[in-house]
């Protein structure tokens, strides 16, 4: 089993009632990455432009993380965001959003990564997530994320994208635009009609929703009194559920639900701090005892 | 063990994206009482105006509820809310309200009510939930609801209340407000400052959240695909609760926790239809089967 991401590398800069942090390392595909890391060998797809600091890459050092799909692109700009969150945090104002090298074309996958059996394609153009699908030899488990824009601008290839995924991971505004539908359980049943086996449906500090078509799952987020910086959430989450995944020898719907609970848990740390930070300070263990705080937090 | 409801009667007009109900029986005590009843023998204390059809308490005919506590007042009105709920129906809009009763004196807790082990005082000025309190003799568990008025313009009596409840029952945007706090556990940590062991948050669509000395427990709502009118959610979810704890010998967190998951199983069921029309098409048998759902569709 082995686990390919293909997502944005980004500089961010956040703002929130904690405080703020200018150029720090961001990105779907690094979040993930990272949560995935702790529980199988991750293989990273992305790209960024020459402005890139060297350093940005060493918190992947000692880590299971091979960046031989990491492409620095001569001449090109790294995407760069600049996110503000208030009150609950729920949901970031983009202050300032530079695509640079997100508008140009897709990184490669590396040859040696297109026997990947699990796949998480972060948030992008939906003809490039196609893209990167045709390229894979052996996938036993594909899931991809989205965005409003896509749902609103390229209907038509969000559409061809779900017919060929097994999973697909949005958060609730997603899913309510998708749809039209404003009850979430309803939603997610006519994004299955779409084509995917399973629909996880994101709802921040409300936790998330799994339905596939015999299955649903609702699991609250991580009873956490401090939120610090919410960015990167739902690509942990992806991160830490995929890599629980890829290590599970069959896939099943009890598998899956562990790797949601396993997601949440790797999430929960992401928000604690700025950035990364969250997830640098912790380790294996440390994910195994909120797991099982989280069981105990939701037992009844 | 015995359970006392007081609260508001209502003759409601509800509109939801469903449709359009008027004058509908409504008011905390009736759903409460109505929910509790199912697990419970319930006495019901609240005051209508002679106004009131009579046959709007038919509906308690066979059930386990004493109506001795109900007083008809000569010459006042029954208390009218007119709500309307748009999009994903979190929060009602009130197109209009007419307090009347509810504004006069408060209706008498009859002697027999007044060992009731298990009381619910629902959402009324807290100095009369405190005035409630002193006139019991028995009681083993105090609950009481609040709402955003008392909490802006009557906060030294809803501190006073804080101080003689053994639990508080509010919503997301109350707790808040109490507190100043937008993290939810953080602000129910700080409403048990105030005096309560336990602090349980409502967050509709979202589920609930319990709060004690040495707990935390995350629930999420029933995952429904149909929601046609929210009207008494909130206290058919307390219905259920108290009305669970009602049957047990001794108070316990493990108990408390499964006291909501009931509550939250006869919430699921009160907003599948209008008014009161989906607790009383249900039976225990129901309730035993949706609650072995809920944890079905919870556990990981």
């Amino acid at each position: 089993m082995s686990f390919l991401i293909t997502g944005s590398i980004g500089i961010d800069t956040v703002e929130t009632p904690f405080g703020k942090r200018e150029d720090v390392v961001g990105g779907s595909s690094i979040y993930c990455a990272y949560a995935a890391s702790f529980f199988t060998h991750v293989s990273l797809v992305g790209v960024v432009g020459d402005d890139c600091p060297p350093t940005m890459f060493d918190l992947f050092k000692g880590r299971n993380v091979d960046l031989a799909g990491l492409e620095m692109r001569k001449g090109s700009k790294t995407f760069r965001w600049h996110g503000s969150y208030t009150g609950s945090m729920n949901e970031a104002t983009t202050v300032e959003v530079d695509l640079n090298v997100l508008a140009e074309r897709a990184a490669k996958i590396p040859d040696a990564f297109r026997d990947s059996t699990h796949v998480f394609l972060a948030n992008t153009h939906p003809a490039l997530q196609v893209e990167a699908i045709a390229s894979l030899r052996n996938p036993k488990l594909i899931v991809a994320d989205t965005m409003n824009l896509w749902i609103q601008t390229q209907h038509p290839d969000l559409l061809n994208l779900l017919k060929k995924i097994d999973g697909l991971v949005l958060n609730d505004g997603e899913a309510r635009l998708l749809t039209g539908q404003t009850n979430l359980v309803a939603a997610a049943r006519q994004v299955l009609a779409m084509g995917p086996k399973f629909v996880i449906v994101k709802k921040g500090e409300h936790g998330s929703l799994l339905v596939s078509r015999d299955d649903a799952f609702v699991l609250p987020a991580y009873p956490t009194e401090q939120v610090v910086d919410p960015t990167g959430a739902g690509d942990s989450f992806a991160g830490g559920m995929m890599g629980y995944l890829a290590t599970q020898e069959a896939f099943s719907l009890d598998a899956l639900r562990r790797a949601i609970a396993y997601g949440t848990v790797v999430a929960s740390f992401t928000i604690s701090d700025f950035s990364l930070a969250g997830l640098q300070r912790i380790n294996a263990q440390a994910i195994q005892e909120r797991f099982a705080a989280l069981k105990d937090a939701t037992v009844f």
